[in-house]
């Protein structure tokens, strides 16, 4: 277990050559981060330091950044010796100083950016633009290369790290887990992602608990147990744990060489042994503890109070630098503890034998293209999805299950892509009607597997279905996935897609800054979730399942990486999911309801419609049959499976009951088409916006969210008080679907109601209409409250020929 | 350990008609659960079992109801034997039958829902209401009795549970863990509440995770680990496990019964050692493994397929019952196997040695007090606010830490309710300067202690500061201490509020239907939450930090049970900290930035204005100085701290730049005084908005969040389409305070452009005056990049006198 099998690997004790140029990277490494925080000026400090050359804020963390650095230099050493496959991602909150000064120092930095080039001037500019108004952020940002992780929020570093390791067989991502991140849920969780690791067909993944003893205030738990308690957490959690702890440099420089040496050895072991053997079992994988001194190396006590190993070495740790003379001295004595002048030559450029020590090319972490995953993405081959249509004779006229042919789509796209997509979803891909997929893959499980499992478990070793139930494992899985330049869908139940906000927020925050900011990076994959499981079918779920707010959470996000689709039908689904599936740089977000459901386009209009994105669905509406054509009465607009077919119903009675009502229906499947075109792309012009709503006539507007997302979206239209929504409004129990639809006045009795008082021309005349409409509400909530049933013609109701 | 401290209990086997009494219970209860899936009629199989017995839809999930209905039958033994006061937190997603059905048979039910009486016809509804239109849900929901933990959503029965235990020492809470939900991220975070227990103060918490071994279609991670990693991970994560494992009836009674009287035993030592010598220690509390089948009792199998122990046996174990003969006799074979006739007497109640067996009163679990914590609920005991006003002379004449004060009554508030008021927050309390508090009370910190720690970290045993890097874990406890009965604060940083979405989300619903349908619930206090630390001071975090769209998600919950406060300064944060922390039945928002503000209002005029909720200011504005009073030329309307000084500064260059525009400023407070009053009780009148904001004029509002959020509030309001809303819109990176508002047009000089395009009699003559605001734009954008400060005459900008 401690021979690499790598043939370039020896393993050795450091020598004393080799540890005093490991100690010298990582004393430039803590230089730069340290300098960073503080100069705007006199890089070097080969003029004394003097107030001016200190920023005018001090911003940036410093606590974390000696304890990172120290494990890079170490795990460059083993990149070069093993010639290793390796990225880093920094999971500690504002632990960007401990990647910008290595990415520097390896001259990744400056190949990016040329202006931050490798001699004074280019290392003032660096220090400069670190936390500064125009600058970088203090964490590893998109504009960090080799990140693809940002870590501002706390919890995903895990997660994240086997995402990018699945299906990249030579590939160990070594994750950081900062001991503040390791409280939360979605880190805490993710520590079992180890039983979805297959050693034949992944790569690896290596987490170091950073155990740095604080968080902003506090100490942190993890540091504040018993070494047994660790020992055990880790063990439990299916890790083989090893221990590197102390705060002097010699002593882990020397413990934590040999301790990566045998992790690593061990990882090539499990890997070796299951690709010889062609067996994929779980391995206990190892994993490092690394304990040391928060804010290592650092000033040890400021103003009486102790710093070096304290949370008081969080962020900046020697504060008024500029105006305190003791301060500056301090600080400045601390710089050059670094010893700066033995570490960079006369331009300022770091020693040749030091930068000797790094690896070279794409075996930089820096610059590992794994990192910048649009680089190393392939195309997905796509079946066509015209194949997968279900026949629609007559608009209304049959019914599927809306999900079914997107499963089938996905199980042939799963078939042409079997190393680079994958789908996940917490336990429901079959409840969802996705099951297809499992012709061709199996869910991933590494864990025991029983004989019963073979009766429809699906189980196995190189399983492509990824379920967990965790939404938060899932979600970071697949960020991960998509950031290493790979494929994935993810079908979640709608109303727990609030689980993962705070993810979604990041993620499309990390794409428009991409984007925006960063050309080096290619494109990735879009991220594709598919909301299934629906408010409107919550009948048996009740309340705390019905909840349609994500598309809230998401129009809040940037036009240029948000897309949200309410396909109506099946053939809908299909064209929507075949365009979200070759996009990227996006969240594509697709509302679709598992359940059996009329159909209404056949695929060619499908398309014709989808490509739209909005349109006239003439069959429904009566408006080019009267004596004005294009004027109709009463606009009636739907957008969503359930509010579609609720709003037909509606359409029908009303064309049934006034024949000379011209009511024209208009269809939403691409949301953002109803926003200002400033504010989304896929905005539609005012001018189309009232070429299809007209300008003036009363549109009702049955929606599948709740209702203001309809006004804050549509707000700047022409006559926007005459649109009128309807969604839902937090109605909700044990309802039969007719029942849920009506007290949320959603149904198409209530429409009915909505656009008689809305039409002058039928307000008075249409009392009878509305008592009947009335009477048919209370006659179905009184069946389902007797027999716990809609009324059987209303579940069979279909579109007349 | 193994003995009892309580002198009532006597550990010992169980007899032989013990077991047979208890065996009896336990089938009386599986009996129920299966019955209330299946039944509408013939409730106790009195006659033989006919189709239309059965409900029309099969709802409801049967798979975790026997384990957990014998862990309830146990403890109930255990608190009748050592007169336990305990409450039952059901933790598996559906598990509502394995509560209702002893809630029922303890004779809790039928109290408080007297048409469910202990006879076969109360059976008979008891059995339909279930997962039935009209009726109750398949989760714990509030209508049940004895539950304050619903379970809809998964990973919150651990952190609700420590909430309900701080502070109550005499107290039991048994928490079943699904395993299902223990994938989740809040569950796995949650096990390290164990740390923040004191046996002295708190009560205990019993976790029991139930390895039912499946979830809807897949095995459970948990259920498919080495006995030794289980038990790894609990001794780990702090606890000392105890594992009960079998699908023999019999052998489980047994091993439970000793089980559970060795972990009430070690509790009960525990608790008696702390208190008796006044040392309060972290103690390895107990937790308990229960492996039982899951479907367990259930049919062993259907159509050929396993069903008990098998994800088979999730829901509805044999479907098609009404119209498949087989299975209705399978289902009737299943039912007579609880052999009914020999728990129910002849009209219908549950037989009097067996009723026997229950707890009496207040200790059922499913009537503890506890449960029904507004029962116990005390008024806050609360300083007077006015004491912690901040003087303030004029307006905009002087500087304060707006949250500094607060602090300081939360410190008086705190030092009154040493009993029942916690503060909650993940590390920042210091960050967010409320430190003030910990002048009374520490962080509560039970882990390893440091001498380093008494410099300035505060911890205590018996702190009532809950300080935990998990914001799921910190809302988890607050609900739970809220729900039985106490009081709260919890501050959070803004961005990341978006973590507890969904939990917002769930606890929202919780308090609504509690007010709406379950009256015999009694009011609990208002969970409070201080979103500090907002988008508009994230200059050194940047663009992952910003984010103030919690607010969109806040305001899609019915509004009976949300508020949201944008205090603009110091006195009146004071003013809704005192309103928000006398509330009950509701979710309150505050938003308000901790760093120094100009100051506005003297504590009196705060009041007056925080009443209102919205109102004018009129030393702001000038509409009250021309010839036509209260005719303004435009309203500049502001709401949060950071856009009101920067609408102030506007108005103030806009009244110096053109002495006879009519500005009038209108600050907002309250958020929901802009919503109409059908959608919120806090909702302006139509004539008072108007009167406001007056019908016609345009209004430049710069608000706190996403723009959009204004318009989804005012969508109705007269002539929406001149109301001009400026805020965050997802720009944002390393930028100075100015910039950051320069970029999102939130500004002063921006506002002041804004108002020149929308006055006309501006518009024509304005144009030096906008090329002077756009070369301002221009001058301090390059003083932030040139300095990385904002010009000195704008941090110190005051409102002159």
């Amino acid at each position: 277990m401690t021979e690499f099998i790598t043939p370039a690997a020896e393993p050795a004790p450091l020598s004393a050559e080799e540890l005093e140029h490991l100690d010298a990277w990582w004393r430039a490494c803590n230089y730069l981060a340290a300098g960073m925080i503080y100069l705007q000026d006199n890089p070097l400090l080969r003029e004394p330091l003097l107030p001016q050359h200190i920023k005018a804020r001090l911003l940036g963390h410093w606590g974390s950044d000696p304890g990172m650095t120290m494990l890079y230099v170490h795990l460059n050493r083993l990149i070069r010796r093993c010639d290793l496959d390796m990225i880093f991602l920094a999971g500690p909150g504002h632990g960007a100083p401990a990647v910008l000064a290595p990415a520097y120092l390896e001259g990744t930095y400056s190949e990016i950016y040329p202006d931050k080039s490798e001699d004074v001037e280019g290392l003032r500019r660096f220090f400069r633009q670190f936390s500064f108004p125009g600058g970088i952020g203090s964490h590893a940002t998109p504009e960090t290369p080799g990140s693809i992780h940002e870590g501002g929020e706390l919890g995903y570093s895990l997660s994240h790290a086997h995402g990018a390791a699945f299906d990249n067989p030579d590939l160990i991502v070594v994750a950081v887990v900062g001991d503040g991140e390791a409280e939360t849920g979605p880190l805490a969780a993710s520590w079992h992602s180890n039983k979805f690791i297959n050693p034949i067909r992944d790569g690896a993944v290596l987490p170091v608990l950073h155990l740095n003893g604080y968080k902003i205030a506090n100490p942190t738990i993890l540091s504040r147990i018993s070494h047994e308690e660790l020992d055990y957490l880790f063990r439990g959690y299916g890790w083989t744990p090893y221990f590197v702890e102390g705060g002097d440099p010699e002593l882990v420089h020397r413990e934590l060489a040999a301790t990566l040496e045998r992790a690593v050895a061990q990882i090539k072991t499990i890997q070796h042994e299951a690709r010889v053997s062609g067996v994929a079992s779980r391995a206990r994988w190892p994993m490092i503890v690394l304990r040391t001194p928060k804010g290592w190396t650092g000033p040890s006590s400021v103003n009486g109070h102790r710093v070096e190993g304290s949370w008081r070495s969080h962020q900046v740790p020697i504060a008024d630098v500029a105006s305190n003379p003791q301060h500056l001295a301090d600080l400045e004595a601390w710089l050059k503890s670094y010893r700066p002048e033995e570490l960079f030559d006369a331009d300022g450029r770091l020693l040749p034998q030091l930068r000797a020590l790094a690896p070279l090319g794409h075996r930089r972490m820096s610059a590992n293209p794994v990192a910048n995953g649009g680089l190393l993405r392939r195309e997905l081959r796509l079946p066509d999805f015209r194949d997968y249509a279900v026949s629609v004779e007559r608009p209304g006229g049959s019914r599927a299950d809306n999900t079914r042919p997107l499963g089938s789509l996905l199980r042939d796209t799963m078939r042409l892509n079997m190393r680079n997509f994958r789908v996940f979803g917490p336990d429901e891909t079959a409840s969802n009607r996705l099951d297809a997929i499992y012709e061709v893959s199996g869910k991933t499980w590494m864990a025991e597997k029983r004989p019963e499992d073979d009766d429809g478990g699906y189980l196995a070793v190189d399983g492509r279905v990824m379920e967990i139930l965790s939404e938060h494992t899932l979600e970071g899985w697949l960020e991960g996935y998509l950031l290493t330049g790979r494929h994935g869908f993810f079908a979640t139940y709608e109303a727990f897609a609030h689980v993962i906000d705070s993810m979604f927020n990041q993620h499309a925050k990390w794409l428009d800054i991409s984007r925006r900011e960063v050309p080096w990076r290619a494109p990735v994959s879009a991220l594709n979730i598919l909301l299934s499981s629906t408010v409107w079918r919550q009948d048996h779920n009740g309340f705390s399942h019905q909840d349609p707010g994500f598309l809230d959470l998401v129009t809040n996000k940037s036009g240029e990486v948000t897309r949200i689709y309410l396909p109506p039908d099946a053939n809908c689904l299909l064209v929507v999911a075949d365009e979200c599936l070759r996009s990227s740089d996006r969240i594509n977000v697709i509302v679709a309801d598992k359940q059996s459901h009329l159909q209404y386009l056949s695929m060619e209009e499908a398309i014709r419609h989808c490509a739209k994105g909005i349109g006239i669905w003439a069959w429904a509406g009566n408006d080019d049959h009267g004596p004005e054509p294009d004027q109709p009465d009463v606009v009636m607009a739907s957008c969503g499976d359930v509010p579609t077919l609720e709003a037909l119903a509606a359409t029908e009675i009303l064309r049934r009951e006034f024949p000379t009502l011209r009511v024209r229906f208009v269809n939403v499947v691409d949301l953002f088409r109803l926003a200002p075109p400033a504010e989304h792309p896929n905005g539609l012009s005012d001018a189309d916006f009232d070429t299809l709503f007209t300008p003036d006539k009363p549109v009702m507007f049955n929606f599948h969210g709740y209702p203001w997302l309809i006004h804050k979206l549509t707000y700047r239209r022409t006559n926007q008080a005459r649109i009128h929504v309807r969604g839902y409004k937090e109605q909700g129990s044990i309802n039969t679907p007719l029942e849920l639809a009506i007290i949320n006045q959603v149904d198409r009795f209530n429409l009915v109601i909505d656009v008689i008082d809305r039409v002058p021309k039928l307000r008075s005349a249409a009392a009878y209409v509305k008592e009947r409409m009335k009477n048919e509400i209370i006659g179905h909530t009184q069946q389902a409250h007797r027999y716990g049933i809609d009324r059987a013609e209303i579940r069979d109701w279909v579109w007349p020929e």
